[in-house]
């Protein structure tokens, strides 16, 4: 056979010749929204490519991006890997000092910026060590004012760059084409390097009918950042396929997602509960057309199943839960179903779509614990460990990868079980988990059935210290807006779903759970905040 | 990322962890149709790699099959890659010369042969050089008489085997799988080999939502043979999305294929025109209920508009025609529909479907003449040239092999035309284009229009040799049953559809069409027997 190595430069040459007319639809600004059809998508990127390299980017040169949604960070995606540099996708959540370590610790020598977020990092240009340039990102060819020389326009190095450049078709398939950084526990974020290989293979798994199925008629939304994650892979995938992409840009709120799904017809959209708690919320107060969607697809933390029934049954549109991680470029698993469910109860198949799902092709996902490998019985929890091509296998320059990668697993950290049918079940964090008297407590799951409590919006459950079981379930709960309840009511809520001693031994009400930077509970914050509680009972 | 081999391994992991109850169904004889479920076929497939184990196979060792589409083929389909040696799949219907060459220029040390294909071989076993042990399969453990000393029954051997065997999981990618020979146009079958790696990518090609979509509720009945380029991959990729198989055994008829269709609801199938020719007479006569069916996928070659128009208007069934060749896996290309042409009018979309379709991801198609890549203009003609992972870059130990590859790529011996949507239509093979006064006539263009014809059954045309024009041509005929038409009823039939110049001069009606043993018009044939010809005039 060939040896034609897997790039994403085929991605570009294959949408050029065959879909030259589908849109990359892109909003910039609340009043401005793009209709860029593919084959002015990549003369635009061929420019980049060649403004990039006037800069000085060459083979293996770090690229930065700290954007929003947008055709220009596609542009990024495709026309700095393709030219064999890497597109490192700084998340503009982190802290100021986050920032300033992975941009150094990367080493990016080039930054391109959203006009509007260029006030976020102004400050950390200072301590930048190895940025030499830096591109705003905007409708218009203005640039900002600052103390750092090499500042230019994005739109004005296009229109003086040539649209001829010839992305190299010889790189080997296992260059490095973008990089991100998860946050850890404690300590720096740690770097993950994606090869083009295992894009392309993340690719592929995307297009599958069995996984998201994206094909050439799909409109597919990513409202998960492009600086998190690859955006799970979907500007890569939409492009091999020739899908419709829109690119929600800044400031979206559940009204603009649903406005965007209506008019644009929408098919496929993807992103964390959070986003979809806000976007169920706002469908229910002024319902939308969303007939277009045959799949919203959900990950980055557990979805309640209250959520997965409101957009099954109440809006009639498939809820797909995923799984994945930085470390996993993302995909991982998705809870489609099987044939052999079709006959199934809505319940059964409801328990179905909130597991983490089946894993996708070419990967190897195994639940294990001193016992071994566990049985598929749906209960014996241990952790969860993945292999496959699109799978780190290090921390970049960073010696905490042995903590994570051992025997050429990754070790997710993430407990689970693992359903008759080898779906996966994430019963928690390994860190999250209440260990109460020699036992395990999941506290996802008593996550997931408070917060399907009619006045519950936001439900952790964290460990507290306990005297004499070691640990024990403390809930913390927020309400939904108008609604009230109590201690009682929620725990006798409980009592038929979990054995006794699973029940918390108390509830806190606050106002809002505390959040990472990409929407997952802080557990860590607040059992900080709740360690010296003391149950009052 | 993890340097994880893609293996034809894994997917036997997988069907085992996810697929276990889901069906082989396997034909075997008139009488007998056997249904087994994956985690026994995967245990029969230990069972084999096993038994072949213990008589000598080893890494890199070739073993013949001689067979049917059946659950034994498809055992050793994994049980010989997937322990690392290679599986030559041997077409029953060479002549016993080129069987012999092939087995020998192989170099095959074991031989598993059906029962009763067992007499087609029996002549030609003094003559295998390399030939140690031979396997008949079949339901009982009966071995016929021979003066071949080591014959065996699989059934037998499977019954002493163990079904605990470890495939390797650390084979390198680019370890060959399979091997195919093809039919040259002169001399000797040229050898193909197929590597893990490009079987893996096909299958994932298989699964893509715009190819033929492949996933776990499809029944895949391949009738192209398991002998005749992987069943053009569809046991791969079945196994892979733990797909229910059908495979129909011996002696298939257009009737049974029909009765398999109706009684496994089958949802996907595929073959040559020849067999779909039959199906539909017979479909029309005593019509079955065919209605599970989303996909006949018609290839091998060119497929008449008026077998397509049968199926998709008369039998409502979507009718893809595909490009492939043993040298490409083989799916190149598919005739799917892309949104763009959801308004089109039905003759605009049965046009598209009687092209050779559009390039699968991670393939690249080119059609070149002596002015370069030719424009997407439907009409220009050049040589269709492919390149990708899973094309293959040589003929097995073969000096033609500058033939056909040549600067990286595949150059295919068939003249196409690109429409404007990137199509490939292929118009001739570069041997039976007719040069008619220095212009090109396409053959299957008229071929094609010729088979549209209401008493037109088949229908090839010829270049004859001509003292002024060089070539001209002329049509070979086979009538309907029972019909009847003239030769200046057809010529004035074209005439509307054609430029004068390319009506064929004469048409000689005959009671048949000479074919290769795969079903294609033996043009070579024909215009042998026609050297001679004169145009009456």
């Amino acid at each position: 056979m060939m040896e034609t190595p897997l790039l994403l430069t085929s991605f570009l040459k294959r949408v050029e010749k065959y879909y030259p007319e589908k849109l990359v639809i892109s909003r910039t600004s609340p009043d401005t929204i793009h209709r860029i059809p593919y084959k002015e998508y990549v003369k635009r990127t061929r420019k980049l490519a060649n403004a990039l390299t006037s800069l000085g980017m060459k083979r293996g040169t770090k690229v930065g991006s700290f954007a929003w949604n947008h055709h220009r960070h596609l542009e990024a995606y495709f026309a700095v890997p393709c030219a064999g540099a890497i597109l490192h996708m700084v998340n503009i959540r982190l802290s100021p000092e986050h920032i300033i370590y992975v941009i150094n610790h990367a080493e990016d020598e080039i930054l391109l910026i959203d006009g509007d977020l260029f006030p976020l990092l102004e400050k950390a240009i200072p301590y930048l060590k190895t940025v030499k340039h830096i591109i705003i990102m905007q409708d218009n060819m203005e640039i900002p004012e600052s103390s750092f020389p090499n500042v230019h326009s994005y739109e004005k190095l296009l229109a003086e760059s040539s649209d001829d450049f010839n992305f190299p078709e010889d790189l080997d398939e296992h260059t490095p084409a973008g990089m991100c950084y998860t946050s850890a526990t404690t300590g720096m974020p740690k770097g993950v390097v994606y090869s083009h290989r295992g894009l392309v293979l993340h690719s592929l798994a995307l297009g599958l009918s069995d996984s998201m199925g994206l094909m050439e008629r799909d409109v597919v939304m990513p409202i998960v950042p492009m600086f998190h994650v690859n955006a799970w892979g979907m500007p890569f995938a939409s492009v091999l396929y020739g899908c419709t992409q829109v690119l929600p840009g800044p400031g979206f709120t559940p009204s603009l997602i649903l406005d965007l799904i209506q008019e644009e017809k929408v098919t496929v959209t993807a992103g964390v509960p959070t986003i979809w708690l806000g976007v169920a919320q706002e469908q229910e107060k002024n319902p939308r057309d969303v007939s277009s969607l045959r799949s919203v697809v959900c990950g980055g933390s557990a979805s309640p199943k209250g959520l997965i029934k409101t957009f099954e049954e109440k809006f009639n549109v498939p809820f797909i839960v995923g799984y994945g991680m930085t470390e996993t470029t993302p995909i991982v698993s998705l809870s489609t179903y099987t044939s052999s469910m079709d006959e199934w109860t809505p319940e059964e198949k409801l328990n179905i779509r909130a597991t983490q799902g089946i894993t996708v092709p070419l990967l190897d996902t195994e639940v294990v614990n001193e016992a071994g490998i566990v049985p598929q019985d749906g209960q014996t929890m241990g952790e969860l460990r993945i292999r496959g091509p699109w799978i780190a296998d290090e921390y970049y320059k960073d010696e905490r990868t042995s903590e994570a990668f051992k025997d050429g697993w990754l070790y997710t950290g993430d407990i689970a079980v693992v359903t008759k049918e080898g779906y996966i079940k994430i019963t928690d964090r390994t860190k999250d988990l209440i260990k109460s008297g020699g036992e395990w407590i999941s506290s996802v799951d008593l996550e997931n059935a408070l917060m399907t409590h009619e006045a519950v919006f936001e439900a952790a459950v964290i460990a507290v210290p306990h005297e004499k079981w070691q640990e024990r379930p403390l809930a913390c709960v927020v309400l939904k807006e108008g609604k009230q309840t109590t201690k009682e009511e929620l725990i006798s809520y409980l009592e038929g779903q979990f054995a006794k001693w699973w029940l918390p031994d108390d509830v806190v009400f606050m106002n809002e759970i505390p959040k990472t930077s990409v929407g997952k509970f802080l557990k860590a914050k607040l059992r900080d905040e709740l360690k010296d509680y003391q149950v009052k009972s």
